[in-house]
């Protein structure tokens, strides 16, 4: 492994600069983004995404005491309406949708007839046949599409003006009860409403991509995003909020995987830890059942696992970090790793031959390699 | 706007940093692009591809005056292969791909039911039943394998273990034919072989996106991708060869449109000049036709043209620049631009309303909302 991206000790990744274009999608929050000192970023959707502003423990530390507003617009929107909504958006997951009310949302990776996971969105339920997914990075619009014609339903599938902005960390509560109200305090988890922020209508979800607890607004007019990151922002004064991201030190230490990193296409749900989120045998008709009917029979071979890593801070791979067994054989790979304060270890996510995924399994990683360390599987609590 | 991305005169987009992870994709040939120096990077199907070296006008004069090895591992394959692979692949595109045979390549944009562009790619023929898509940057593979299923196509759809190399230049056909004979100076545009390079099998075309002439090169084997850049690096030390990528100014100056910044699905083929790569009354059936049949009926609205624009040496725009005509009216958008050595003046391509499509016409730019600049509509030639 080169070892431009990887150096031991290091505060952060060395990384490139990114040329920006057209193509890598302007958010309508992009402005204070900018202004409020982002230092990098990604590209998740074909847009841009900030990945640190101070540092990421320093980013960690604030979000997990204070309150911070993300500019998430990353998570776009396909929209679909009509007749056959809930027939195809059943036929894309087996998560039973039956069950999601108007005003829910619920978590629901999107599985194909070979039982590999195109994407794991949030499908948000605005009317008995019209859905949002809220999707991670990969062209769900065109899945979908592709799926609709070939079997000529009756929808209508389009990405809409949609970008949604977070309000993330254990003030948000306070912050959005200024600005909306006592009721929004008491919104379930994975619940919303539609309300008006800074004199634009939006959707309202008490959810996001963090531990720490908050809200997802989805914006439905762009040219109000700096109105309505103004108008929060403005509130949130007192309550010592920053700009901030998705972190990587949260995201592990709260387990949320991530497409892309963690899990792909050549992944099944039984074995990436979200049977819960399958329901097989539900009612309606959905690509993956057979397939996963078999898996489920046969047993998954191979486990994503939750792997603590010896030694001082690690800054997370590049692609991936073997995983060898006490015989030296190679019996998977890290995707995924950051340092924990809380923790105070290294906490990664990694998938692992079945036979090594029990909690307590003691495994050894080749960082970039370089290196050898200790690593001992988790639970997904982290004990 | 924000102009933390534009500043007049300056010699580079102020751009921030890229973090990189295992979802931006490593390339096999990665290593030697960080080696080579290459400064900033865009991304592209979830991998990273390289946009500057020395700088933006210095890779471009090396480019046409000598050779360049590029790392364009982003332009993935879907593989399309089975009993109806020719029939999926017709259906995509209003292109007659029964006249492409084994061993040719045609570049074919992927339209859908309503006339919209999904990609433009590159279709490789490699048998009578075996296609590799060639893809520009949204999820083909998604896209097909969804229209399939809902079909109920006999295909195998997937993403191979390909990434291409470019060598792209004048001096590319000497260096090529150094490495394997003289055959390879006579092959015709938009043609490939089988062959080998450093021991390991390779497809072999004559093509490129750039407007300076050479090869892509189709790895197989991604553990080979060092061993495969060196034997043309070695090879290429007699005729100047430099690391180089995609550039924005031959780009500009060559004609080719990018998938994303200058066309995307919002935008249909008769539109874009792309009427000679539609084959309306093609043999095959196609999901576009109907849509397409009415947009040639009707005439477009709007056209993607080339523009010049007078003064300074400009950076692309972040999205877009808004197009006036005289009495002010907003007529269009600038998509990409780049200031051409060759030319001595600023190039882009704009898409305009027909009304003002035409060679000759004068127009406004509003550069970045702070600045009017005049432009002109020009063939594409540049005349």
């Amino acid at each position: 492994m080169h070892n431009t991206h990887f150096l031991k000790d290091a505060p952060m990744v060395i990384s490139p600069r990114l040329v920006l274009s057209r193509r890598l999608r302007q958010t309508p929050f992009e402005h204070r983004v900018f202004e409020q000192g982002a230092q990098a970023f990604t590209v998740y959707n074909h847009m841009i995404l900030s990945s640190v502003y101070a540092s990421p423990e320093e980013d960690y530390r604030h979000l997990c005491a204070h309150v911070q507003i993300w500019d998430v617009s990353v998570e776009r929107q396909v929209e679909v309406t009509g007749r056959d909504a809930l027939a195809l958006v059943e036929l894309v997951t087996p998560r039973d949708l039956s069950r999601c009310r108007v005003g829910q949302c619920m978590y629901a990776p999107l599985v194909d007839e070979n039982g590999g996971i195109v994407n794991d969105p949030v499908i948000v339920r605005l009317a008995p046949d019209r859905f949002w997914i809220s999707v991670a990075d990969s062209d769900v619009l065109l899945w979908m599409k592709g799926i609709a014609y070939g079997k000529g339903m009756d929808v209508s599938i389009f990405e809409p003006e949609v970008s949604p902005l977070a309000v993330q960390g254990p003030r948000s509560y306070d912050l959005m009860s200024d600005l909306l109200g006592e009721q929004v305090r008491k919104m379930k988890f994975f619940r919303f409403i539609e309300t008006e922020i800074a004199g634009t209508p939006v959707v309202l979800a008490r959810s996001g991509w963090s531990g720490q607890g908050g809200y997802e607004i989805y914006l439905q007019d762009a040219s109000k995003g700096l109105d309505l990151w103004d108008a929060i922002w403005t509130v949130g004064q007192q309550y010592d909020i920053r700009a901030g991201c998705p972190n990587l030190i949260d995201r592990l230490e709260s387990g949320l995987l991530s497409y892309g990193s963690d899990i792909c296409l050549d992944n099944n749900p039984l074995e990436c830890g979200l049977s819960r989120f399958c329901d097989l045998d539900k009612p309606a008709e959905y690509m993956s059942r057979a397939a996963l009917a078999k898996i489920q029979a046969d047993g998954v071979l191979r486990k994503v696992v939750h792997l603590k890593i010896a030694g001082d801070a690690l800054i997370s791979p590049r692609s991936t970090w073997t995983l060898r067994n006490h015989q030296g054989q190679s019996v998977g790979f890290v995707t995924s790793a950051a340092f924990s304060p809380t923790y105070e270890t290294n906490l990664s996510f990694a998938t692992v031959d079945r036979a090594y995924a029990a909690s307590g399994q003691l495994l050894t990683v080749e960082i970039e390699g370089q290196e050898s360390r200790p690593s001992v599987v988790a639970d997904d609590k982290w004990q």
